[in-house]
């Protein structure tokens, strides 16, 4: 049978990613027992939101089952306290910058444009993030409206992000979502960001460059109106698989969103598709369906750009409600899965290079 | 009685402003007729739009009225040929950067701010636009929304502005309102603006120091959503008389457009006043009025802030319509009249002093 220093000795192999040091010697073993058909682990994390959960996990794991003898470890795991853990980070170098983005494993990243203000990029944006996410792939929503940021609240979050030795920590939503927004490092939620162009720009690289995704399957970018810095430096500097442009039915929303796609044309990034918001609604009393903002133009605006329209999204009320409850998670639409299963099945594998 | 010659030489006193030479040397008039109780004066514009006309005139009656013998004088207008005009721009020079501003004579600038992106600034500024028009003011619209914007199409606007030699001449909409937009420069109305904030801050400033705006009594200025660049050049290079603030019922929305309050308030610009837009509806089937968006916050925000609520605009199917359409100036709604009484009578004589 295995002793307990044994398996500490093999426990010094794992490292930490985010501290870069072993998880003996940071405190993080807690217990080890040694029964007679397994062995039982238990790790004290800094945070059990922390991105490399799953990882050290593994390399416990494997680092324990080489050992001979080993046929079955169990690991449990518990969190820091918070002295515990401000005793850990002073002896842990601060973040250099850009240390995040070599640590980070995104596979797909996705963003989501309208050019129009108000049709519903961070509806749309919080809606594909939850059905990914409800199958079962890791999912983060980069939110790179920074003077108008919408994600935070619709998704009822306010904790302040940590900052740990690699970089920001993402916040959690309810169901598992990461989720970096300025907003949750603004000290109100209603304070102005008055910031000109480069410095909005630089705030979408940091959130880029030096935040902590750990593994990810899908990162939606949430983009601002407009066909300016934000929109240029997402399609710039961030390596993108593909674009999902949001629309409204009236002439006047499709105009301008049709500036947006020839943008992302002229920057050589893929459209997925178009997913139309306010669509038609349901009068409360009557029962009605109808178009509140009139016929919808969606389908020849998409033939004439080349694209599938993706999903049309009534407007509704409950909408309305849980956004503005935090709770948008909760909102399911009947045949939004086929929208999403379109968008995986279109994304291409490979990103466009980043230019700086 | 008066000979044809002498009325030449009063007439060499009179100079058209934007040409910077006299009348009669520049070709314009066009017929002397000494009748016996009046004087018939025809003269020959470059454009009828020209934003001098009535100044022209003016002076046309006063120096042949300062004659002996005259009592009365009357003028009538026509337009040079493109051929005619064409011929007469080549002798002058062309405009140098900055000249308009020193000439138009803008009584005042009133800002239309949201924050937040599809809420009805575009449709705010061109009600307001228009009531102040009917009431015999002079108003024009400084579309800064140089990335989205919506003014040209709810107008029904696509002439290209005149480049003339003091600068460019804003294009007037049907009912005479003066405009200028950067979709009026660009070949096809869905061409994106792909700028960088430096750029879009610059063409803002353009609109305002190298368009020729002539006389008017206000100049509404529809700005893009956010709190970045243009909203920051506006308020900085602009003298401002004061700011409306736009929003709609949801609290997802009225959160942005605090933000967009507390920049104009750090600013020191006067708000004079809230519009909600999208605040209820009717449905076309039952009849019956509801509130789409869910309860209005509108009451509270604007106590919050201590600023008065104008107006509340509902979802109403005729407004898509009509602005999709350019005819956005037919719509009336009811009680509009005394939100626009309100800001009148709100509006401070004294401008901001630009900084920069």
């Amino acid at each position: 049978m295995l002793s307990e220093d044994q398996i500490g000795v093999a426990l010094r192999n794992v490292q930490d990613p985010e501290l870069g040091r072993d998880i003996v010697s940071l405190g993080m073993v807690r217990k080890v027992e040694v029964r007679e058909r397994a062995i039982l682990i238990t790790l004290a994390l800094t945070t059990l939101e922390c991105p490399f959960t799953e990882q050290i996990v593994e390399e416990v794991r494997a680092a324990v089952l080489a050992l001979d003898g080993t046929t079955h470890v169990q690991v449990e795991l518990t969190e820091m306290s918070p002295s515990e853990r401000e005793h850990l980070m002073e002896g842990i170098s601060k973040p250099t910058e850009g240390k995040a983005v070599h640590l980070n494993r995104i596979s797909r990243v996705v963003g989501v444009m309208s050019g129009k203000g108000g049709v519903g990029k961070s509806l749309v944006t919080a809606m594909v993030a939850t059905e990914l996410h409800r199958r079962g792939l890791r999912v983060g929503i980069m939110d790179a409206d920074i003077t108008g940021p919408s994600i935070p609240k619709m998704l009822g979050l306010t904790e302040r992000p940590r900052s740990g030795p690699i970089g920001i920590v993402p916040v959690r939503s309810r169901t598992g979502i990461a989720v970096m927004s300025i907003n949750l490092l603004l000290e109100r939620e209603d304070d102005a960001v008055i910031w000109r162009g480069p410095l909005v720009a630089g705030a979408v690289k940091q959130f880029w460059g030096d935040v902590f995704w750990g593994t990810l399957d899908y990162l939606l970018v949430d983009m601002p109106p407009g066909t300016s810095d934000v929109p240029l430096t997402v399609m710039q500097s961030l390596p993108l698989n593909g674009i999902i442009l949001v629309t409204s039915p009236q002439d006047l929303a499709s105009m301008v969103v049709r500036k947006a796609a020839h943008m992302v044309t002229q920057l050589e990034v893929p459209i997925l598709g178009l997913i139309e918001n306010m669509s038609y609604t349901v009068c409360p009393h009557c029962g009605q369906q109808y178009e509140i903002f009139g016929k919808s133009h969606v389908l020849g605006m998409a033939m004439l750009l080349g694209i599938p329209l993706l999903a049309q999204i009534p407007l509704d009320p409950a909408i309305t409600a849980l956004a503005d409850e935090g709770c948008i998670e909760d909102y399911r639409l009947e045949g939004f899965s086929k929208a999403v299963d379109e968008i995986l099945w279109r994304v291409p594998e490979k990103a466009t290079t980043p230019k700086f």
